[in-house]
């Protein structure tokens, strides 16, 4: 985790900026003999795509990737693979204002101190762009998962947006694909989609908070004491646009709990170890159990509303800013689909990590 | 972040367990000619230290920290500095039925899975005793810190512990030395020590939540996009034993937000930009602001209670488990030392890592 | 220094195979607000670019580089750099042959045996197109160090063609750039061409050896005991492939000399330390000294070569293999300016990771 | 390899100075269950101890190793090893000259350039006694090595002392062990033994060379291209103190060749591939063939001799200085011992990392 890359032994670089010609991911460290092609890929980005309902910017972003290294005859070779994905949807405007002002919650004020240049146009390497580029090494990551470990789940989605919680006793997971919320609730749609409405008209935004279900994870992926599973899951999460808080099993409820309550006692079952509960969320000392694993993390509302706000220019000068341009009024929707590639990749890098180390071997409980 | 080290330019390597003869931290990258001594980082290892109070575990180890290499007439040499840490406190004790038990909330099932071995000693590796080694980096942070940055304050407390919680009307950072539970409340203090002296009764054991306040961080320290200042302290709080979730600005909460109420206007004052609020938490888009950057993260009850919990043996046999010893109430109040030098060792990898890229010059904003 | 990524703080990824659709290097931890272009780091490119004369393969690729981020407003902003070169003139050829048998010398039986797969036009990534990726990061690297070591200057040059010797008493620096050998003695160039003529009209291919000069290089560049400037100045100079031998100043000649001859005696100057001799290449302890810095590596023979040689192919079949193709009847000539970029590459990331942990401040001697 | 630590997968990292109270290494990345006490590793530190025969220092030097942590009843448990050696022979001397002065050929003036501080005390950080932790952690690696790869086999021996060069019709590696030289030819040692007793006798020291064989080595370890297995092995032996020049195969000769002559042939034999030369020395496209690796490097004399020579002090006042103490006329004759150490961590390392990527599955060639 250096700068722009992510990962151990499955790495992967991202690069590019918002509005210029194009952005992409290297993925170094991929297995070989992997089947890949772009469509694999693609269903991945169109999942993340923009302009897929109303309730995400309009912007037409085909976001259509294109694979340049690292293939061959359909399959991986080993060797780095390169994603691009150019960039089409750049409207010719005047960024006049943004250019010399600092938008408040955005980054430009901190890439302005830190760099002394930046580049404005569209938040730049700082835009939710390049969250494409993760979803992206997602995919690649995914496919091998699908032949490694093909009983690998992972499953993301809404458990609130600003006012609106997910019920659990309704949790459906059949219902999360087929609304543009990732809301595991059919029932609860319409409810969901007037709310946000109504947070667009008023030219405002809301937060949202993500739950990601990882289902079929083998034990013993994570490491003692700084390549703990949970660790990296947690900065993988923290590392995405506009997440503010991350959560494993019962999170900061733990705070609350006491030892008797947290406990996740055991009994032998045909095929393993049984848990009576999954407080931990299916990581002890870092470490897989091969309970499900369970996280959250909350995304803050999109900073770019078009409510005036008062902010500073860069020669000191107080005014009123209103950003204009196609804004999601809920950024936290599109995170679904960049926190399951997360996911995957960090799953993928600790499964590799952990051949590495112990070959795949598992000690064993009983028999 | 491999295994067992931490950080990019300023790294730290600990090794140890719980009930070895010794266990340590190489610290690599440290800055030269930095004034150093075994007391200084001695002294943030006596706020850690059990055995201080009724609420903390009565073992008794005095953790006293020797430097064996990376000094020289009292000031760092740019060389690994190693600190060592004897074990003293090991009570011979029949290890026999954790040796065979896996007790439930702690790494021991994990780490059979994994290695097929594990020291079950005190937990072996997975031990809280770990954060020995990371406490004493943290010294040597502090002791660079120190001189690079004089006006920066890394302070951690305690703000909720089970069903107690911090009354924020009554905030009084003064307080936090003064009692047992680093509580910025002298006035809850005695309520907070009957609700834990209970617990302890009832052999059981609580959760808590800490809070960290980073003062006078200078902007620009943070790097796009997987070297973010925030997904580095998430990580850094998450690899603590028992941490569940980690918050930065707002948390979990900004979930509920709307963006006019979560931005963060400017105005321009004497001294530079001027935030009307801070719901960031100090960090946009992954770079320090200047604001004071603001964390907290959870701590899980101890695993380790008296009151018998169901388990399961090497052999696969169904049991019941008492886990004896001498164990924290509550170890979320130790981990607030331990954060603070987790905090540190964060904050001087990236003013390192800024000092690398951008050789510390920042952007300037007006005149 | 992980697969295809070198560097620690300045950090460049590569990746590309010979006959995809193109090829290029993600530079990360780049300073921002350096002015670069493509044209500037095409200067470099075309220095190695084959075709240029009738002694590198008639291939013409015109490797032109597109910079697809980091940049703006022609300076660097701090953000990934992305150099694309698309790969222009794949004859389309049958490579039924290659596809199936492994070149004597060539990658293609290790890449077989490990990955199982291989992309076997051209070689793929085992090609020597992947140092047109190199060459681009060298040209950043070139670019920022121009504006932070202004004297800074590299200077490669071959020393060795088979069984040609530069002259070192005829040693020219102002005709390394007028001859297609850079070679520093013009007066040779008639000799080596012919030498080089007959052994292509041979079917033949040669090896080489090329020296480095680094001059102005700033003392503390490098760093105890894995980061040491002469480890990393090998392991660039080795990663490159046909590389076989790698000489820091006496080199392996060293073997043969005593201490007393060895010895670089040292007098003050009015400007510092003045050395009597360079023995040691201008590096005492993995650390520069201020003095020059000189290596030398060999480069073998092109493997590719249109006399037949025994081999197998993948079922195992004793065959005659003749490599067609438009091949360099000696790579050495390219390996000068594709060195010369990992040297700059080393020196920057080494300059960077000075400034990280000692701010770049330097003891003095003396006043 | 990140200042003081080496490796990926498989990482060390030494820390300690010549005349601090202890040096040592901490190895990551171990498998765990792995056979291993403090009796293995101390075999090859017995090879590497100084004060074995008058050839050497005669600093009595014990170089104990205690195993810290990482071992549980007699295995690696797969967490952090800390092998500690406390330095025991630190002669109480008046170091005022070397405090002041900067010896010619050793690290001093690059440490005080960089640093501004350095502990003169034998050398400090700088001093060859570090190489004593990279023996132990190769003595861990080659634990692993021998139950995962129990045909591999790693001999270094000298072939070049000064004007002495081994006869390579005599080679006899039943020889090696049974002389202070590391000489495969027994009739040669007392010429050796000799020419080096008159070495010393002059106040004087000499240079030399070293071969390591690599037998048994399974084909597909390295990957491209910054990850490649010589590249790796290069820079584990330029980092050892004072070696100026490594080769793999035919080195530095290889730019005298010819394609035709440098090709190694291939026929099929019965277990697979026969290769009929090794020019390559083992290692193609950066990556193990199964052939045997070959590799040399060289070691500059010793810089501490007791004939004067011309240097400067801290003031930058002309002085001529004598290196007294203890030291080895010749170096190089304990890099044997150390070389075989990172060869071995080097190769377990790559075992590590490609059993990472691909699994240890291998491609096949017919059948």
């Amino acid at each position: 985790m250096s700068y722009n890359t992510f990962g151990r032994v499955f790495r992967f670089t991202t690069w590019g900026e918002s509005h210029g010609p194009a952005l992409g991911v290297t993925v170094d460290g991929c297995p070989p003999g992997v089947a890949l092609d772009e469509g694999f890929v693609q269903q991945f980005l169109d999942r993340r795509r923009p302009g897929t309902s109303k309730h995400t910017t309009q912007r037409k972003e085909p976001d259509a990737v294109r694979i340049l290294s690292g293939l061959f005859e359909g399959r991986t070779t080993g060797t780095p693979i390169q994603l691009m994905i150019e960039n089409t949807d750049q409207r010719s405007k005047d960024y006049g204002e943004i250019a010399q002002a600092f938008r408040p919650g955005h980054a430009d004020i901190a890439y302005h101190l830190k760099y002394g240049i930046r580049d404005y146009r569209g938040g730049g390497r700082s835009s939710a762009r390049e969250t494409a580029a993760r979803v992206a090494a997602g995919g690649v990551a995914q496919a091998v998962l699908r032949e490694l470990v093909p009983d690998l789940r992972i499953t993301g989605y809404m458990i609130q947006m600003g006012a609106m919680h997910l019920d659990r006793a309704r949790f459906d997971s059949s219902a999360i694909a087929d609304n543009p919320f990732f809301l595991p609730d059919a029932s609860a749609v319409p409810a969901w989609s007037d709310y946000l409405t109504g947070i667009r008209k008023a030219q405002d935004s809301v937060g949202a908070a993500i739950e990601l279900l990882i289902e079929g994870c083998p034990p013993g992926l994570g490491a003692p004491v700084y390549a703990k599973l949970d660790t990296d899951l947690a900065a993988a999460m923290m590392s995405i646009n506009a997440v503010k808080g991350v959560e494993i099993g019962e999170g900061m409820g733990a705070a609350a709990l006491t030892g008797t309550g947290n406990a996740d006692e055991i009994r032998m079952g045909n095929d393993g170890p049984v848990f009576a509960s999954n407080h931990a969320g299916g990581i002890l000392g870092g470490i897989s159990t091969g309970q499900d694993i369970v996280l959250r993390f909350s995304v803050k509302p999109t900073s770019s509303i078009l409510t005036p706000r008062r902010t500073i220019d860069r020669n000191g000068k107080d005014i009123e800013l209103v950003t204009k341009g196609r804004h999601d009024p809920c950024v936290g929707i599109r995170a679904v689909p960049i926190a399951e590639a997360m996911a995957a990749c960090v799953l993928l890098d600790h499964l590799l990590l952990d051949r590495a180390q112990t070959g795949g071997q598992r000690g064993r409980i009983g028999g």
